[in-house]
């Protein structure tokens, strides 16, 4: 049995919560955090504290905060005997107290509030700084996800960039192909059937294989026709700057 | 029974082929293209020719083409009885030869060699002059999809142009995203679980409010850190162009 604290009570904190909840050979043994309030999500199932002279011994401690408050709350477990874990993409494991033994559980997913996920299909990346630390996190991944992969603090800086770009930006693409409907009085979910296919594509074909439209085929009337009908100048520079990235991708390729 | 002479052998017109055939209601009499090689793939179960002058009478002519080509198709068609449709986001009704019965058959879909289609998911769109054509192309989509909507010329325009930013420009992040990977000797296929999640995640939530990232909360530092570490020209500029759009998408709702 792995005995766990979780500390924070954001997205991530509730949903980590629900994924280790159920799981037969992980206890999560208390919840910290500075809110009162937010603790109540856990209070029925698990003890909780705002107290950090309160916290548990536990195997794991798993630091679930906002980037920036990661080495505030990693002081509170200074003098902690397990392994310190916090779970950001972009913080290096060298951000933990030297004190600790450290170590890293990244979940690559996006965790909105009212939206249940399946941690089975969710990637988590681990890191910790001896064998004995990094197999006691495999085993606790493996717990709840099918794919837990061993990644060092750049790789994980670079796979956390790389998520910006299809998580973040593609979202604000949606964005915008919502203010163009909105415009025209299309309904937006005309568009889901495409967005879906879009996104499976490339479980079959590369990104590279999968690329059409007008920049990609160096259409350049069909490409000026768009810019002018795009009221917006935000859109139009979108527009300008990611149909001269696909040219210029497919360019080097010739 | 609607008597189908589909004109163009490419991607679209195969898909569109392969779901019109075992469809109780509708018969695809012949398929023209100029290129013998590639009515290959139709002649098992049709007719074909590469004869302009040999095309056959139908109740409706599906023109298949780019969209350079479908005028000049269109011209082929001119004495015909039947209802000329072209197949067109970005086309006009009226680029079509005002002596036939002009209309617009826009499945919204992005269509790949080597990848079935389930045409009952595809949103199509349609448009005619007159109501008794647009009964029939009505009935016609009906056949194979779920969604039918008559759509203006402008709003298709617009659609298509929405169409490019949550695919062209979606795969385009996704395949920047690949390069990053590739660079850092992770494999792409981790990303895959976050971007269907991505997708998936509008169906219940609109993109304003799904969005995340550092943009989206003026996290500075972390862009700057971001845009450094970005080795690749063009994937600073994305970057910067993005994230400038997404700040400026939320400072307008403040």
């Amino acid at each position: 049995m792995l005995s766990i604290v979780l500390l924070g009570t954001g997205n991530l904190a509730k949903h980590l919560f629900d994924g280790f909840q159920n799981q037969e050979h992980i206890k999560v043994k208390q919840v910290y955090g500075r809110n009162k309030k937010a603790l109540s999500y856990f209070q029925k199932e698990t003890s909780t504290t705002t107290n950090s002279n309160a916290i548990e011994e536990a195997s794991v401690y798993i630091i679930a905060v906002s980037d920036d408050s990661i080495t505030a709350v990693s002081e509170l477990l200074k003098t902690k005997n397990g392994i310190v874990a916090h779970t950001s993409g972009s913080v290096a494991i060298s951000a933990l107290p030297s004190s600790v033994n450290r170590g890293v559980f990244y979940p690559l997913q996006t965790f909105s509030e009212n939206r249940a996920v399946d941690f089975k299909e969710v990637p988590i990346c681990i890191e910790a700084e001896n064998t004995n630390d990094l197999e006691i996190l495999k085993n606790l991944a493996s717990e709840i996800s099918d794919t837990v992969m061993e990644v060092s603090s750049k790789q994980r800086k670079d796979l956390h960039l790389a998520a910006v770009f299809v998580n973040n930006f593609t979202n604000h693409l949606y964005q915008i192909g919502h203010e163009i409907c909105e415009k025209s009085q299309i309904s937006f979910a005309v568009l889901e059937p495409l967005i879906l296919e879009t996104a499976l594509k490339i479980k079959t074909l590369s990104p590279l294989e999968a690329q059409t439209g007008p920049a990609k085929r160096n259409d350049y009337g069909t490409m000026e026709k768009h810019i002018k009908d795009l009221q917006n100048k935000n859109h139009k520079e979108v527009y300008s700057v990611l149909s001269n990235s696909i040219q210029k991708t497919y360019g080097k390729k010739l």
